[in-house]
């Protein structure tokens, strides 16, 4: 894993710096943990800011290009996005209603997206949105055809220039508010899974996968 | 409540049509579900996305300046922006990793974001902030104080060019995949909230509120 790189003028966190984080083992993490990240993009001056699954392979981030229909008459030579990961962790309850704030880690990556061509670069990224979510699904799926490899939209953005914002811990009041009556804390915040329900055209005698079964991530 | 507007050639669902919803009602149900946007826009041609926290206060949507720092100084009458809000309620696996998808709900608002200037305005933006987590909490931490609300970076996008997407249901495979003996179905996701952690600073006498009790949104 390269060393982490300074950050850019342009990734350096200025609001609250102390929340900054430029470590790569930090950010990955970050990455791999999420399933969903928001691509913003502009088209004629206009911010686009689309919701789509992503996974990390290596020092790159694939996301899927349903997010493209827009932007992709724009492309050439790479468009410029910035793909934001978000992790909410907690609700932080201050004594005072101004010092209220999020646990989160969310991480920020910029540069110009391209579109994937190579067949096995599109399917080692298929593999790693499938795999980063259900460990042992790719195989057992039927895997994409060359057809369908072509119908998919993949970009890939380099992870040159990202950065990482991370807040944890208790509230942080104005020293005079914490002799107030009032609770304060935080409420952790998770992603959480719900038991699998089975199509109702999947026949029952198909076993629930060991990967489905308790599943958490 | 107005009608629903129809959709203008920027927020038209372009890809999965079928997916495109544009009623008011369900598009404001999905804000006021979400805590978390990702807040788009451009400085010098490059697209930044940052997340926030958010309220929706009648017909507009008001999001904390934190994420403003970089763009502030664009502001003049107004920065175009896109706002928008995800809520993830499922994986969906289906027989063919081509035909995986995410069961979810998402709003995408477009427009200029102007500065929140008037104190009142101010104040019942982080009232719904508060409120539309924490119901009840609003009265019972400090409010903020005069020069609190001037320190406080609210910016008001108004709900005038906006659209929702939704994915529901169980995985669509192609009609020759059914027979494949591949468990498939649908993993729900929701977000989930642990047992409140008193801050080391907060008085054991004072008891846990009634909204944190079995805290659930």
């Amino acid at each position: 894993m390269p060393e982490a790189t300074p950050p850019s003028e342009r990734t350096r966190v200025v609001r609250e710096p102390n929340r900054g984080v430029y470590d790569r083992e930090t950010i990955y993490k970050i990455l791999d943990e999420g399933f969903v990240c928001h691509v913003g993009f502009s088209v004629d001056g206009q911010p686009y800011v689309i919701p789509t699954l992503f996974a990390r392979v290596g020092h790159a981030l694939y996301f899927h290009g349903s997010a493209a229909s827009r932007m992709l008459r724009n492309l050439g030579e790479g468009l410029p996005v910035c793909v934001t990961v978000t992790l909410t962790d907690g609700f932080v309850l201050a004594r005072s209603v101004f010092n209220h704030s999020m646990n989160y880690r969310s991480v920020v990556a910029l540069g110009k997206a391209t579109p994937v061509d190579a067949p096995q670069e599109k399917r080692e990224a298929l593999h790693g949105f499938t795999e980063k979510i259900l460990r042992g699904r790719w195989n057992e799926a039927r895997q994409p055809s060359d057809q369908e490899l072509k119908a998919t939209s993949i970009l890939r953005l380099p992870l040159s220039e990202v950065s990482a914002k991370v807040r944890t811990g208790p509230p942080i009041d104005d020293e005079a508010d914490y002799a107030l009556p009032v609770w304060a804390g935080v409420i952790p915040v998770h992603v959480a899974f719900d038991s699998p329900i089975r199509d109702e055209r999947c026949d029952r005698a198909i076993a629930l996968p060991p990967y489905l079964q308790n599943f958490q991530r």
